[in-house]
């Protein structure tokens, strides 16, 4: 869609150093954009690519804005400009309502007349579907989900029996929601399975990534809170609460019974053990491992990142000893100080 | 299903106090239950909820009896009691057998009369499916797949050629049982691969998770052995055995040609090396990684927890030079010695 | 298919010490083997087989020659002679071209008369697909897909809106490719999306495992060249490029805008942090973390491996202390000095 600088100015709350009526029809990297285009500066690493940008404009914070060669969208904060002005510019597309001729679906669905249900997806018994929700091809939603206005599927997303999704909730493809949570007891060395008779309750504008999946709770619920932003390949046990707005990213992997709270950050590729807590605001860096309940805001670590694998191989030596390394200084400062 | 508290108590092997005729209706958690539910203690962090809980009985140890204001159901493992009480309670619902016309199925497919085949599923040729086995929609089971008999296949589940499985296999969505192995050689810089010829046997009663992936063998079989339990989003390399009664808990990774020995338990998160050995009764602890074969039963682990980023921050400076630390104080210890 | 023992010598340019003229019918572990079989050696811990092989021939290096019972061919680099005696032996099956008619192809798309599309797939608007490739049952390849010839696509395949695909292509079940990248910025307290307006690019003779996740670009591409091999399970973040004949192991990890070289081996399990680049021919251990630019090729490691769970307990214990206890050393170092 095209726009003049003057109505992105308005949209993303920022001061126009430049002409508004021009005109652009989209935003651009720095390095690729052209005539017409809008980019943006948050990144001290593409400072180059800022000196030599076509771009008609660009979003960027006011001690930056020297360095630009052409007009300029000055925020405080780029990056969330960048977003609006970038959402302004492309709305997410619109589709023509209607049933797919090849996909099945039970008589009993309640789905609305703007709804759109893909090629090859199923439909089971009693589920209802939302104003102008739209479902792509593949997908498979069991018997008496509830699924919210606004929302958009991916292909190939399943939803088992029950789940209930909110309003405008956008799920990728290969999303799992609902499957049965990892609950087994142990009868003299053979496991056996405990039924899964909770469910998953899904907030609206929730959005979750590629793959990723959601177990039903085991008696209550499997619950992830409104405006939470889930990546992909994420696993979330049964029974956990993701609190509102809390970002988790790629690969993280959240255990049965966690309550994880508000507005939290989850680093891609962390894990977190099954029955604790963390509190709201909580920010946890990738590939970090929380084994016991958090209890303050604030921000958690523990990855252990590379060194060549020669020292490495040295490190973990003595790593192996650091009990009895740790001992031996001890008695050692027992002998100085006498 | 309804049943009385006497039945209940017969098939979890408890002993009652209360009673007997008392009627039944379902599970519940303690906090959440009402008249006619069965709930379970266990974990000392709810015992609020015990002392206040509405349900008719109470699974629990004896010690915690004093606590319980309703009636109880005396166990020495409450949880296992339980979990036999839930499955009592909630069998494995029925489904009418048949063939959704929506599904394409190879004519050359032996499929017992009393199964179900679920819309726009692909059944290829020469597969032979055991009685009573329910496949949910959107399945693809591949040329020459052999299932036993009373397996569940929920959606999107997809079996490569000649994959065989056992009787009373669990499949949640999304499952991948066959794709290709990881075999690749280097020829002058470029990967070739290779075919992967072997394939995957998957025992009875075994349970596999969501989006879970399990490669065929390269030349012998991947192989899953009777009564194991894997959680979703593992992924099980060419090769590789899993011994009978194993857990595997979430995103745990296990490389190709390892061999896992019986109940062993293996935490979320984990990662396995490729070509080592672990014997029976290992428990591995969560995001552990293992790189040696685990010659003796027993606990192992090597996650790191978090702490706060800037204590991390100082610690991981000083593990970058632990050897050189080591030495430091191997020189000390010499000259406080003498 | 069968050949004889002169034919492989010369597939696999390794020098044969037996008869030219025995036939050999496919290949076969070394314990497994059997008259026909060819085997190969390559790891001592199958010593024992290679002296009771009854393999008819064993390619393997000239100083384990001896210890052969049977026919040899000598190579310097067995395992990739072996792996082109396999190629050779077990040529990719061949298929007959058609589209199933359970498929729904859009009227718009252009598929070369001699693919095959599987059952209930779903090819959208203006997708391209080249001479002789294979689209498997299941598959959603969204409009304005271009895939190149020779391509085989495994069932469950999703390909997103325009994504390009190259030449040999392989694709196994689950792959998603094309999915938004996961891109939020932060409106007090609320995530906001930002479009994702970017594309996926794949080379030619690319291999991508099972429920492997690629997301598009937000901006500019995600790119994968020629010849990368990437395992299952692997999530890939947006505006990530991965350089030509990169093998990327089961379930590594690897954030968004990161940049790695040519000829590098990524570890399973190990993880990527977002806007850093790696060079070309790095090797990364598995369950390795990289949270810095890597700028010099070598293998570099920080997975930490397993210990009984007491002395990790004892030991983690230290660790939380490690930057107090390296000062105490330094100043027992000064005392000692004195």
């Amino acid at each position: 869609m095209t726009a003049t600088l003057g109505d992105i100015a308005a949209v993303c709350d920022a001061e126009l150093q430049g002409d508004p009526a021009s005109k652009i029809f989209n935003v651009a990297s720095l390095r690729n954009s052209a005539p017409g285009d809008l980019s943006f500066f948050v990144n001290r690493y593409f400072h180059a690519d800022l000196e030599k940008t076509r771009a008609t404009a660009v979003v960027l914070a006011a001690t930056d804005a020297p360095a630009c060669p052409t007009a300029r969208l000055i925020s405080s904060d780029p990056y969330l400009a960048y977003a609006k002005a970038a959402r302004f510019l492309n709305p997410i597309a619109k589709f023509s309502p209607g049933i797919h001729p090849s996909a099945v679906v039970n008589a009993s669905a309640d789905i609305a007349a703007d709804c759109f249900i893909g090629a090859n997806s199923v439909i089971g018994g009693n589920v209802v579907i939302g104003s102008g929700s739209y479902i792509g091809p593949g997908c498979v939603i069991e018997a008496g989900v509830v699924i919210g206005s606004q929302c958009r599927f991916y292909p190939r997303v399943t939803l088992m029996e029950r789940v209930e999704i909110g309003m405008r909730v956008l799920l990728h493809p290969g999303v799992v929601i609902g499957a049965d949570g990892y609950g087994i007891a142990n009868d003299s060395g053979r496991w056996l399975k405990i039924p899964q008779l909770g469910n998953v309750v899904i907030g609206d504008d929730v959005e979750i990534g590629a793959n990723t999946t959601i177990d039903r709770g085991s008696l209550e619920n499997t619950v992830v809170e409104t405006g939470a932003k889930i990546d992909n390949q994420v696993q979330i046990g049964h029974n956990t609460r993701i609190g509102e707005h809390t970002a988790i990213a790629g690969a993280a992997v959240v255990a049965g019974s966690v309550k994880i709270g508000r507005r939290c950050m989850i680093g891609g590729a962390s894990a977190i053990t099954g029955h604790i807590e963390i509190v709201d605001d909580v920010v946890i860096t990738g590939m970090s491992g929380v084994s016991n309940s958090i209890k303050q805001a604030g921000v958690y670590s523990s990855g252990v990142p590379v060194t060549d694998n020669k020292t490495w191989r040295k490190n973990m030596a003595r790593f192996r000893h650091l009990d009895e390394i740790a001992r031996k200084i001890a008695r050692m400062e027992k002998l100085v100080n006498k």
